[in-house]
């Protein structure tokens, strides 16, 4: 068991990277295999690196979990979302009684879900709730503070909210969970989300902001706005993780974060989603640059500048299908592939077992 | 159940374009789930079309088969693969065994495989064989003649071949098969494919052949001039589908674009692989435009000219993932994703029954 009492420096110090040698042994493995040289193509490169994150030449995707991290934001009351701040608590009942979309995926892939209150507005009782058995509250504060006007949270609890998903994610992993996706709900979370983007790779506001969940040119026009005025007012360090998440995040930012941090951790791969998801994987990164070689990228979301922070971590997206939902969706999705990934690495004869010539 | 006798005349007049009327059924449906406009993406077009090919607002992958068509080619004898003759007859032995990549990723999405020597060179009883009973012998003729030298095969067996994928794809439509994927097995088939992308897209042979199973910088010279000088010497005509299928195409081509009529035919959606079954689809397309409808492109392979043959069927590709087997790979890992769509489709709340505000 991981103390509760682990701090995130100690957290950081014990993250390696991921070991190569069982990298190159994964793929004289693939070179084995009865095709053609590498014919899978990026399938190869998700097995080796299963391969190498657990240290196996039979790696297993069996057992398969989703963390929905669910936060507010004080942003919201500028204009920056098309939807009302109820939606985040009335989305977390949706989850845990099954009828969102994170669900179906997640049933499709067999992945568990698990939904965590990290800081929402609403106060939800798990016993009392449909599903609340898959519910964990962990609530840091009933949602950010107005990151126009300051600081979203104060750095002790940038750091809460990073602990918090850490020890989550680690309880999964120690329960024997053998690859997390990591989701997000939060109205309002795109424009965090574009304020960490902006500050750490360094692009334009512009590039950055997207129109999250629909809002209008009028509503882009503001949240741009909110993006440059966040950065403005807070000046926040690209160099400091803890920094920039504490002066333009989201605790379910943080929470991402800490899940991340745990898959490097306890080496097991953890799949990020989209835009929300790789705004965690820079603060992860930023704490902790070993930590990519750890993270899957489910997909590239339509939402703008996702490609870029994707780039910036030099991760290559496993589906591009237009989606931007969030939740964890693309992720669970993406756990599919990887799945079928595993299958052929760990099923597929050799050239010899099959007696097939090879080319050579 | 379809006469043995049907004509390929026959089949096409009675193949008729998808129903509007479900798509736009199935669209409103798609607006009133709990997730912003169209947040899937490119799922909702996968489950809207689902919808209206199979005229329902319930839509179901539940029954999945692969049909991989294995056939030898004449052309081989000209150095154009990286591989020797037998690995045709040795790989459909593998397939039947459960050991091939289609094998790994049928058992992972689910979907039973189907064997056929539709002209392989060698003679295997499927009596004898492990796996047997998924083995399905069809052969029109022990390989096809070389097309460099003169048609591929006669006008006749070109009918049959198509023949024969129809009425075998449209068994497993009448036992109950909701999805088909089509898979190819036949060393030298790029060189056939890469002739039937170059006289019916317009391309250049440049454009259309890549390196197949991996064949080196002379082997590619040979492969184009294998290319250009099939098309010079029997001059297809690309409005006549059999006439470009007899002179520069295989027999397992033929059967593929028999298995693409079959799905249009009975009205179910059938999943094309890479750059052979595309070349099937485009013998279909010649043959019945409407096709296209009922043709879902399971990937984007790595092959050079792939991406000229699907834009030119208007088929945006589901995975992305530079591929580039054949076997039917690319189609069975897309059927995964079908399902995650087919998941979301059937199973997400709408904001209604979900208690959420919608932003209207």
């Amino acid at each position: 068991m991981v103390s509760k009492q682990i701090s995130i420096k100690e957290i950081i110090e014990r993250i390696v990277p991921v070991d190569d040698e069982w990298n190159e042994k994964a793929k004289e493995r693939t070179a084995q295999l009865v095709m053609p040289t590498r014919a899978m193509g990026q399938l190869h490169d998700i097995s080796e690196r299963l391969c190498a994150i657990q240290k196996t030449l039979k790696p297993s995707l069996h057992r398969k979990a989703v963390i929905v991290m669910t936060g507010d934001h004080g942003v919201v009351a500028d204009g920056v979302s098309a939807y009302p701040q109820e939606v985040t608590g009335a989305m977390v009942q949706t989850f845990l009684a099954g009828g969102a979309t994170i669900n179906a995926i997640s049933r499709h892939v067999g992945a568990e879900v698990w939904v965590v209150d990290i800081g929402i507005i609403p106060e939800l009782n798990p016993g009392s709730l449909e599903g609340g058995d898959q519910f964990l509250v962990r609530k840091i504060a009933k949602g950010t503070a107005n990151l126009i006007k300051g600081p979203a949270m104060t750095r002790e609890n940038a750091e809460k909210s990073i602990l918090a998903g850490f020890e989550l994610a680690s309880e999964l992993f120690e329960k024997g969970v053998d690859i997390l996706g990591t989701g997000d709900m939060g109205i309002g979370n795109t424009t965090p989300s574009a304020a960490i983007g902006t500050v750490v790779t360094g692009k334009h506001p512009e590039e950055m902001v997207g129109r999250g969940t629909g809002i209008d040119d009028n509503g882009l026009i503001k949240k741009r706005e909110a993006v440059i005025r966040g950065i403005q007012v807070n000046n926040p360090d690209p160099r400091d993780g803890l920094d920039v998440l504490s002066k333009v995040g989201g605790f379910e930012i943080g929470g991402i974060a800490g899940c991340i941090l745990a898959g490097a951790f306890h080496s097991r791969p953890v799949v990020i989603d989209g835009f929300i998801s790789t705004a965690g994987a820079l603060i992860a990164h930023i704490l902790c640059p070993f930590v990519t070689e750890y993270i899957f990228a489910g997909h590239r979301s339509e939402e703008a500048g996702h490609g870029s922070m994707l780039k910036y971590l030099g991760l290559e997206p496993i589906l591009d299908l237009g989606m931007r939902l969030g939740e964890g969706t693309g992720g669970a999705l993406a756990m599919g592939v990887m799945d079928g990934a595993v299958h052929v690495f760990n099923e597929v004869l050799t050239f010899e077992e099959a007696g097939v010539t090879d080319k050579d």
